[in-house]
């Protein structure tokens, strides 16, 4: 495998009309090298996430390909669904794999805004650390008010201006976030306790925003029926902030209220250096190189 | 990738000479396929250990590639070392990678059994999970006495007549131990004690030889000088006898003498499955796919 891979996560404002979600997957997938690992589409928000990894050469053109599809079978005018959004194509992250850096990922998300502005005439944002400004980092402010704000606002409000393209929405396929972004694990952990006021005590502990743990977002959640509850987490940035990390905090917490860990799940994929990171953990492998992993060379050499 | 691939780790009677050990290398490495993973050389064995793995079509081709360049090379005749050998290629064992069924393995073991006794006149005997008699499961048994007592006791004794080929040894070559078996782990964990007893004690409880694990071999042993100990072992089929369970074991074993497990070491090559067992145990999944592993995807698909 000589070309390193980019891992990309589209996410498309359709996620009820089969027909159109299989177009928009077969366009991609017709790009050589790509190969598409996930796709799921969620009916309630009329939105869909594509998970495929390509070769770096050929990301930009897999993104325009993602675009260029969504353009053709989608219109925001007549769309409507529980998620925010603002673009047929709305959101498009490039995610690194392996020791591809971050860099690379800022790169093509520039490279890729500059073909779907200069091609389709749709507007560019970049978001995350693609990011120009610092406002831009977070994509809820990007997409603030959704396709029918930015339909009056953008011509008229400079500091909305995005990054490529004209400062018009495109009538049917509107504007785009592209960016790049680390990996994020959904990660969930039931406790065995019923009652939500100690999931919730432990979210919150672990938790970044009410001072735990800078790449974690958790939350207390009540299991119906099941005797159980959950902290229900999503990994931002699993290099930093180790899963490693996260269950011992979560295990220490949980210890202090007489409350067992009793399981945990994994919602969707988790990148392979996660894993390993919790077996390392595991084994106490101080010295212990990841070319050690058999299947892991037949990857990255 | 759509073929399937096959683990290789032939066992070569040259650890001395770097042109014959690398003249081998590139005998099997030029099959088409075929990616070395590793290659260890050790002078006082004057053996090396060639690691490769290749797709299933290419498995007995490249297998044969390595016999004919140890025929080529090699002259038992002159060869000494420390370690017991009756071949110029010694041992050829195939080990299950992914899913591959070990009925997959013992497969390419009896064609290239066949495929080497045939073409170069050399006998082979099938060995451990591709052995036809009990006693010859273990390759200990079958090379008893090296080349040279199989030299003199082959072409008399019916109980040594090989599973293919010739009942006498090839004048340069000898005779080849062709089978299948279970990846293996070297797997060392040190301890915070310089008494030897208690590593002996500890690599006792969990070894099977002493009513321990099944797949387990174990010893105590001194690291001089660095007041600590190790329990070193070989994980002879991780699929049963799970680290995980080794890990509890001696942390188990370790506490109950105020012993502190200081870490541990992988040497060589691990199964990325037995680092997932790890990482689930850490992480407590209780369902997981190993196809939510991103990277994992990649390779099996």
């Amino acid at each position: 495998m000589p070309d390193q891979l980019v891992d990309c996560v589209p996410n498309f404002s359709e996620g009820r009309r089969p027909d159109v979600i299989a177009a928009i997957r077969d366009a991609v997938g017709a790009v050589a090298g790509v190969r598409v690992l996930d796709l799921h589409a969620d009916a309630d928000h009329n939105r869909s996430v594509l998970t495929y990894v390509v070769p770096v050469p050929r990301a930009v053109e897999s993104g325009l390909a993602a675009a260029k599809a969504a353009l053709a079978h989608i219109d925001l005018r007549t769309h409507e669904g529980a998620h925010p959004r603002m673009g047929a194509l709305d959101v498009f992250p490039f995610v690194p794999l392996f020791e591809l850096p971050m860099a690379a990922c800022v790169e093509l998300a520039n490279e890729l805004g500059r073909a779907i502005a200069s091609e389709l005439g749709v507007p560019v944002y970049l978001y995350e650390e693609a990011a120009r400004r610092p406002d831009r980092v977070n994509l809820e402010n990007i997409r603030k008010g959704g396709f029918e704000t930015l339909l009056s606002v953008l011509p008229s409000d400079p500091d909305r201006a995005p990054d490529f393209g004209p400062s018009v929405v495109h009538p049917t396929a509107g504007a785009v976030a592209v960016g790049a972004r680390r990996p994020l694990i959904a990660f969930n952990v039931y406790l065995g306790t019923a009652e939500p006021a100690l999931a919730k005590a432990i979210a919150k502990a672990v938790r970044h925003s009410s001072g735990g743990l800078r790449y974690v977002k958790a939350l207390g959640l009540e299991i119906p029926e099941s005797g159980t509850t959950q902290v229900s987490m999503n990994l931002t940035n699993f290099k930093s902030t180790s899963i490693v990390r996260v269950m011992d905090l979560i295990r220490a917490e949980a210890a202090r209220w007489g409350v067992p860990v009793l399981r945990s799940e994994v919602v969707g994929l988790i990148p392979l250096d996660a894993m390993l990171d919790a077996a390392q953990a595991f084994l106490q492998l101080r010295e212990f190189s990841r070319d050690q992993v058999l299947e892991r060379r037949l990857l990255s050499e």
